[in-house]
């Protein structure tokens, strides 16, 4: 039996970080513990913290330093003490850098978890966010002229390139064919186009004029289009409409949020910073925040942390160990004994990280 | 008794745009009837029928007509044998030329009306939505560079102004004074600031600063900043918190029609479209598109245009006239007898016209 060992870059990162990382460590180490993959965690204490102590979030030589590992896995980033921008940042110095241009989030409703919309009888939501990870309306170009005069005026400017909007929407298309045929769902694959292009006359004209040519290559996969207005009015009235949509940095933020709400909330919605081709390594994180009130009270769900480090274990190629965690996750929500305040429940996460452990040992 | 005579430009526009606004008007001529007002309205056939014959949606000189009246009654645009930019950029030329500066949606969920979204018991959703109508992410600035070929780059930049910025967080607040002066709602008056600075690092840095600047000249208005992901989420997951939301013209495209889903879909959404200085006539529409397949089949809910007619009366400064016709509307609404199929009914656009124009004589 060949033995795959992964090294995994460890960021708990701020606030809440640290509780929901320790889980998803925990969670992990008994998913691998009778297979033949072997993970080997490194704890970086970068984060607000180190911003106090040195004056920046992560050592100069940060991204050389994460280079020599197989993924990260990120625990939550934001300190009250710390502006927004600076410390989240460095999130957006790693995907940037790494050319994580993909991130991924799927928006599931698991059983046992309630939704906040009202759901027709029988629905199943399960849809997948392609969003576009390196550009874009993040692309942190532009400036304020006349700055602080009643004159002002500041510029933001999305930079879209051809090659960076057609990676993405490929991703997505790929995807949508890889899910049919894993028999996800009884949907047909579909990749929804999240746009704006009648309002953004260059960026979103791009992005759909690539959107075209590459569905063009998809025969089976249908083709869908929907304004990010609309997308987000549709995402409440009917969220098993969708497959698999693909969205620009900004929209894919914004859509995400709200699939994380419809999901049953930030506590369960997880996301991978990918770099399809593994020149870097790719990054994984609960979708929250750090939480900055609730840091050493040990409330947090690690759920999202959990799928978060379940999709790194599939991203890496241990995909019954990956597979396992998942289902460990899915039991445990389903059977509603063991779940944090924010599900209902009064758990602690410690309590939800030991029941998901329990769970992956019962199911095996 | 001095006579208030008002002249409407009326643009029924493309789809079920006339049916829509022939209700609109019926009810608005009902409700001054034995009032002090009067209102003429004229007719404007523009559109994508008027593009088809003529290669644009209006005539040239559209502005210096339209400029003669108090007011603009728009009913929708949008037709697939036109492409979205071009048709839409007729509304967009309004907007921007008639310095209509302030996009207001109120956001409720009359009596009646389902939403989509579970509420907690008691839970009033209230709220209204400033969105910027002008400038930033609309301003279609930008260019493709290298078009065509696979080294494109397509930048499409916001602008801000901080004149622009200011006007529309004061409007605000101004708003969430006035709000409460009403009395409307138990809820102490608070300003949301929908923003994105960790990202958007000018443009919305920018907007942080001048509604800091604002917020502090109003110390009865209660402060409150969400990141525009974030707020899609609580939209969700807690409507009734919100009172005042302030948010750039595409930010507030998007949660509006987020509010809209959540108010009981789009069929009841209404927006003004203002200059709030009366220099130039402001637009009032219902949100919703021109939906095409359903044109001439009547079964369009005119509800939003009609709402839509009564914030015009408000407006204008028939304020009696335009509550006569809010609570005619939510008095069929409430009833649950005559409704279009969007809340699940099968009354005709006339049904509910008709309906309405009743209860106007009624309640009087
Ligand atoms: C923290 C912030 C910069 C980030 C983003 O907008 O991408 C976050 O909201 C996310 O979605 O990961
Ligand atoms: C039609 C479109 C350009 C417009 C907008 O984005 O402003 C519409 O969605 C709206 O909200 O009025």
């Amino acid at each position: 039996m060949v033995q795959k060992a992964y090294k995994i870059a460890t960021i708990p990162g701020d606030g809440v970080g640290y509780e929901v990382i320790e889980q998803g460590v925990a969670v992990l180490e008994e998913a691998v513990k009778n297979s033949n993959v072997s993970l080997e965690f490194t704890f970086f204490p970068w984060g607000s913290d180190y911003y106090i102590d040195n004056g920046m979030m992560m050592p100069k030589d940060a991204l050389e330093i994460l280079k020599g590992f197989d993924a990260i896995y990120l625990g939550a980033i934001g300190d009250p003490r710390v502006p927004d921008h600076v410390s989240l940042g460095m999130l957006l110095e790693i995907r940037k850098g790494f050319d994580q241009y993909i991130n991924l989030r799927p928006i599931e409703l698991l059983e046992g978890i309630d939704s906040p919309i009202k759901l027709a009888p029988g629905a199943v939501i399960d849809m997948v966010v392609v969003r576009e990870n390196t550009e874009g309306e993040y692309s942190s170009v532009g400036g304020r002229f006349k700055k602080g005069t009643p004159d002002e005026v500041a510029l933001q400017t999305g930079v879209f390139s051809r090659k960076g909007t057609e990676r993405v929407i490929r991703y997505a298309f790929d995807l949508a064919r890889k899910r049919a045929a894993a028999g996800n769902g009884e949907k047909a694959p579909m990749v929804t186009n999240c746009t704006k292009s009648n309002a953004l006359n260059y960026s979103m004209v791009l992005w759909d004029e690539v959107y075209d040519c590459v569905a063009a290559e998809y025969k089976e996969v249908a083709r869908d289009k929907a304004l990010v207005d609309a997308l987000c009015m549709w995402m409440v009235r009917k969220p098993q409409y969708f497959d698999v949509i693909v969205a620009s940095n900004l929209f894919g933020d914004i859509i995400t949020d709200l699939g994380a709400a419809i999901q049953g909330g930030m506590g369960v919605a997880a996301g991978g910073n990918i770099n399809p081709e593994k020149v870097y390594p790719s990054m994984f994180e609960p979708i929250h925040g750090s939480a900055p009130k609730y840091k050493g009270k040990y409330v947090s769900n690690p759920v999202a942390t959990i799928l978060a480090g379940a999709m790194m274990l599939d991203f890496l190629g241990a995909v019954d160990e990956g597979k396992a965690v998942l289902d460990a996750v899915k039991s445990v929500l389903k059977e509603k004994k063991v779940r944090t305040y924010d599900l209902g429940g009064n758990s602690s996460t410690k309590d939800v990280g030991r029941a998901i452990i329990e769970a992956i040992g019962n199911n095996q």
